[in-house]
């Protein structure tokens, strides 16, 4: 598989319906919106849009039905970005490349702004795939991604993860918080690429299970990232979490440790990648995407 | 009918349902939690629940089968007071005769709070009324509240409230952010009872109308109060609104006018509740309660 020419059409395709999604720029009330297309329009790589499309093809779905739903992932990821950043929580200056929402923007639309994205994913989720025979599905992806990334899942990591900060090394805190803040996201991601395709019951908890591991790997290769990765690279400023004593896999377990447990991860979703989509497909491709980011 | 009586038991019933629905205080992230139901049990009057309650009523549906989605519009507009307040917006240290959550906890833990509280508003109406029958229903209430509380909608009225704070008054101004800072969820309320009672079609415009004129009442009464209340009846700083330079009813008309404006639409906002549900019902007392609350 040409795994660059797969992402560079997906991008395109995810980026032009979130362009159709999204208020127009000179939409009342304008300079909202306006910030919400500039942090949705970063160089972003659309990791949970892709994985949900891969998820719902390897499920034997057709990806063409659920590509504003996978968007609706992108918004999610975007608010939740756009709060971290801000001065009261990571106060980061740099992200995708560019400044910050409340940088270009200001504070307080920087929290409207990402409110507003928060809120725009559950009316796409609440009206796509279109049609009455996707209703029941529907209503279960709204209910599906909201406990993701509620406070049991993402935002709850991430208040935990605001604890944790400066803290001492705590193997099972770290592990809390990295299943909440990002495999949560990650996890629904794929569960519901499968539960679109028409997947229920034993089934999409599988597709569930692997989604969590991957949001593992993802979390493991972008704390690596933090520690070798460059600003070009990152997109974002490095070394951050370090400095910021935050609680990451190379600050609990050693650099080495942590690598050796990507390489683990990554070979054992490889092979229930395969298990799910044969070889060769588009899951297993994003597998070894997210490990080798920070080759 | 007992207005306070009947008040007194729907917000006894609201109240019961949301403590079932929240975490509990000390469920993992604790402080998190915790600081949700703080925001979430102050001495709220619960006006969108029982209006969504009132509006299944008059629309021939059971309200016992919508007391969680009602309970969900109490999540959302706890969340739009919690980021509303934070210093970055409106900046108030007093909320429903407390502390607002960010003087109580602290900034970044006010930001999450809200969020989680947003995000568990949908986790409720994806999963509420419960069953296959209500599925459709289910995804439409997702869409159409995250379509009245977005940035066309509440979070945008938000946005031009900050931008026209301080500037001329402006009656088109005033009437865009009315509408959508607090008519679009009032409306929406009452929108969601008809839509969860069954109502489709032109009959469930109508009830939206009606939400939408009773939205603008509710707004016309708050300005009046900001100006008469004192903070033991608001349960929050009076004047906040004029010192701060906010676009206002009385600030635009004068307070006669405001009041006289009050007069005019609980008038037709009675005989409208009498067109739906006929004479004495719920809906027609929650008219006369939003109207009466400055006297």
């Amino acid at each position: 598989m040409d795994l660059h020419g797969f992402l560079n059409a997906e991008r395109q395709r995810i980026d032009a319906t979130l362009d159709r999604l999204l208020p127009a720029a000179d939409a009342w009330p304008a300079r909202l919106h306006d910030a919400m297309r500039y942090a949705v329009f970063g160089e972003g790589k659309r990791v949970r849009p892709v994985l949900l499309r891969a998820a719902c093809r390897a499920a034997g779905g057709d990806p063409e039905k659920v590509v504003e739903a996978a968007c609706a992932l992108e918004l999610v990821h975007t608010y939740s970005l756009i709060h971290d950043d801000l001065p009261a929580l990571d106060n980061d200056t740099l992200r995708r490349g560019r400044p910050t929402v409340h940088v270009a923007y200001d504070e307080p639309l920087a929290i409207l702004a990402g409110d507003a994205l928060l809120t725009e994913a559950f009316a796409v989720l609440g009206a796509f795939p279109a049609g009455e025979a996707f209703a029941g599905r529907r209503a279960e992806a709204c209910r599906l991604v909201a406990v993701a990334i509620g406070s049991r899942g993402m935002v709850g990591g991430q208040a935990e993860d605001l604890e944790a900060t400066g803290g001492l090394p705590d193997a099972e805190r770290l592990d809390r918080i990295h299943r909440a803040k990002t495999g949560a996201l990650i996890g629904a991601a794929v569960e519901l690429g499968a539960l679109l395709a028409g997947v229920d019951g034993p089934h999409r908890g599988v597709f569930a299970g692997f989604g969590e591991r991957l949001g593992l790997l993802f979390q493991v290769a972008d704390d690596i990232l933090d520690v070798t990765g460059s600003a070009a690279t990152l997109g974002k400023s490095p070394g951050k979490d370090a400095a910021a004593g935050k609680l990451t896999y190379p600050a609990v377990y050693g650099l080495d440790a942590a690598n050796r447990e990507l390489e683990a991860l990554t070979g054992s979703l490889m092979r229930e990648a395969e298990g799910l989509e044969g070889s060769g497909g588009t899951l297993g491709a994003m597998v070894s995407y997210v490990a080798r980011r920070n080759r």
